[in-house]
């Protein structure tokens, strides 16, 4: 005997789990193809060469790597970034510019196991390639925006920030050459005082003015008009700085044109996001009822995608939905539902002599768009409704052969007990009808 | 420079193919849930002893394996089942008995890639588990039925056996122990005349007379109730042919009672499917129009899932929808869309000035669930139209700062290059409706 066991780090989804991952699949699927984004995949396994050095060292050292039956070094995808960066270089001429794609799939990292992480688990990519324009990066928000409001969070914030700022006030202040060490002990605001960051980069030989407009900059907050006011003052001449501050502008106004609530999208100069991959807008989104949950749809824009496969440049912008954070987020708001089937109706199998009428309600409820499970043998009502109800069946269909006779039925709400009765008179359509009304009650 | 390239046997999904087996995946997965069959996943990773020894030699030398981090044997799975088999044993408790599943994903088999063969592949199962009740053989003709039916193939026929009428023959005739050479020689009927596979019966000490009954079981076609009537005759009293000949006979009979018309099911004695696995009702299906594609999904009755993980019995039936192979039928068919996009309006960029109004028109249209890709930049209208033809979309919605002046639009249908003009006067309400009825015509 074998025991049945999952790798560590790796795990099942049972039917709640997978039927909650595929609701949210599935409306990321339908806002993603709102604004025409389209489907793409591309294999789990790819070329080593591709992926390595494509990500940070870490991912190199996660990657699961082995050699195949045909003596060829192959890795698993670690993200969706690296491999739509391929995809993007070998089909460019056939996809055409500017081109918008999702992508959902699993991706394998051989991380520590700590805090909830998982070494398999699912991103749902969306990027627009092949345009500069300002609007790609508003879709981004827009979608974002969507989608959060789509899975029926109402409070939600989105943070964004554009990396030129930084790069503008860096540059402005003589610390051009200084973003990485400058990000890094920014990044510890929230976790460390002001004061022990400010004395942290005057360590590195950053100004103590120039400490301090850093620190201001990386902590202002409030409505964007008067941050915005504020980045103003502090990107100065630099021409750099100017065109952040005016692509934030342009986002926050066009955002409210397209209707999202001014609440719902900050301006946050803390936020920086990828040291050098992100060139433009970068973009953090957050549940307000679980501050330190973390980022659950993060992104921004890049200047070029497949600089390593294609000399055509590829610039482009984009966002990520982590799905698992996002679960694990609904989950502990009490936001998921522990129903483990799909189907509307349980439909009680009571006697065997009626088979085929039940055969034809089981197949008029689904030509009407009713999910039904039949149990399929004919045991005791009272072990088909306990099972019925462990799984979270909205409603029982009850039609024993003293209905058939009178060509009436229960439909039993499982939550309730309380039952309806129907009187269908052996017509179908009645029935069909009376089981839809009383389900939407 | 890195030449981007896919590894030998996996290939991309481009937005056309990607879009057709998102549709696909989408009928499959309403159709499994209109009966009640739930969504499970399982890790692509499983440890290496849960994998070898499952499936055939040929599954165990084709099977991706390697030591990962922690100097643990894993494979990568090579179909649906095997996971299955341990996800069952392991959470059978939590589950309920009985429990159906559907499980869409990738497997994995460094096979020959001759003849269209892919090493990564879909797979899209459903199968009842915990039950040996005929109504889930039926559920499974009828979700196959329902599923063919909804993907919109009109010409499919779906052939079932019984594995108990073919040993139950055997039983009579005294061959119970020679059933594997048997079916290997049966099974060449088609490729070799009825005569060669006769002396080759014959040649493994089979009696004339009872190769001849083989041979006539094997060849039986047509009406199901003259088929059922031979095989009465030819299983003579073995107590298992007659059980397997009753269970066709109550299959058909109730599959009939449930809306699938007679031409669509017929019993066909010649399907074996699997030498050893399964062990009751068989069942394969196959598109009229393509009679060399083989079956596009497959499955059967078996005795017991997971008997080496667990010492519960687990009897169950299930089938597969192979998912590439069907995908291939219907292109061959020229039943599948070059469409590249889902989105259903391409909205023209004219006017710079104007865009807050294209943001407002493109919210409005989503908001009545019109998907609407906006192009990023105001381009050349040509340069826009060109691309928007090529992705074929079915309309674009063209308005300019002349529209915007009048308070009218024009929807140009792309496949005819037809032009309705629209006067929605600024109102989006006129504008959203008049586009979702000039959509449907």
């Amino acid at each position: 005997m074998i025991e049945p066991r999952t790798l560590k780090g790796f795990r099942d989804h049972l039917p709640a789990q997978a039927l909650a991952r595929e609701r949210v699949l599935d409306i990321a699927r339908r806002v993603y193809r709102s604004y025409g984004f389209t489907p793409i995949d591309t294999p789990a396994l790819e070329y080593l060469e591709i992926l390595t050095g494509k990500g940070s060292e870490e991912t190199d050292k996660q990657m699961y790597r082995f050699t195949d039956h045909g003596g060829r070094e192959v890795g698993m995808r670690f993200d969706l970034t690296v491999p739509f960066a391929r995809f993007a270089a070998q089909h460019v001429h056939d996809l055409g510019l500017p081109f918008k794609r999702y992508h959902m799939a699993a991706v394998w990292r051989g991380e520590n196991t700590q805090r909830g992480r998982y070494r398999e688990f699912m991103q749902c990519d969306f990027d627009t390639i092949g345009t500069t324009s300002p609007v790609a990066d508003l879709e981004m928000v827009l979608v974002v925006h969507d989608l959060l409001a789509a899975i029926g969070v109402e409070r939600f914030t989105i943070r964004v920030n554009d990396r030129r700022v930084l790069g503008g006030i860096l540059g402005r202040l003589g610390l051009a050459d200084r973003s990485t060490g400058v990000l890094r002990s920014l990044d510890k605001l929230g976790k460390a005082t002001p004061e022990a960051v400010a004395a942290e980069l005057t360590g590195q030989g950053v100004a103590a003015d120039a400490a301090a407009a850093l620190l201001e900059m990386a902590s202002l907050s409030g409505a964007a008009d008067a941050v915005l006011t504020r980045l103003d003052v502090l990107v100065g001449e630099s021409e750099q700085g100017r065109a952040g501050v005016a692509a934030l502008r342009g986002l926050v106004a066009a955002a409210g044109a397209a209707g999202v609530a001014s609440e719902r999208l900050v301006i946050d100069p803390s936020i920086a996001r990828g040291l050098d991959y992100y060139t433009g807008i970068v973009l953090e989104s957050f549940l307000d009822d679980l501050p330190t949950l973390g980022s659950i749809c993060s992104g921004g824009r890049y200047d070029n995608l497949a600089g390593l496969y294609t000399k055509q440049p590829l610039p482009g912008v984009g966002a990520s939905l982590g799905i698992d954070r996002l679960l694990a987020g609904l989950e502990e708001l009490g936001r998921t539902s522990a129903v483990e089937t799909p189907a509307d109706v349980f439909l009680v199998y009571f006697d065997a002599a009626h088979l085929t009428d039940y055969l034809r309600i089981a197949a008029a409820l689904r030509a009407a768009g009713v999910a039904v499970e039949f149990f399929p043998e004919p045991k005791k009502l009272g072990q088909q409704l306990k099972l019925a109800a462990k799984r979270g069946f909205p409603a029982a269909l009850v039609i024993g052969s003293d209905e058939f006779a009178k060509g009436t039925a229960q439909l039993k709400h499982l939550a309730t007990q309380a039952s309806a009765p129907i009187d269908w008179r052996g017509d179908l359509h009645v029935l069909v009808d009376a089981v839809k009304s009383l389900l939407t009650r």
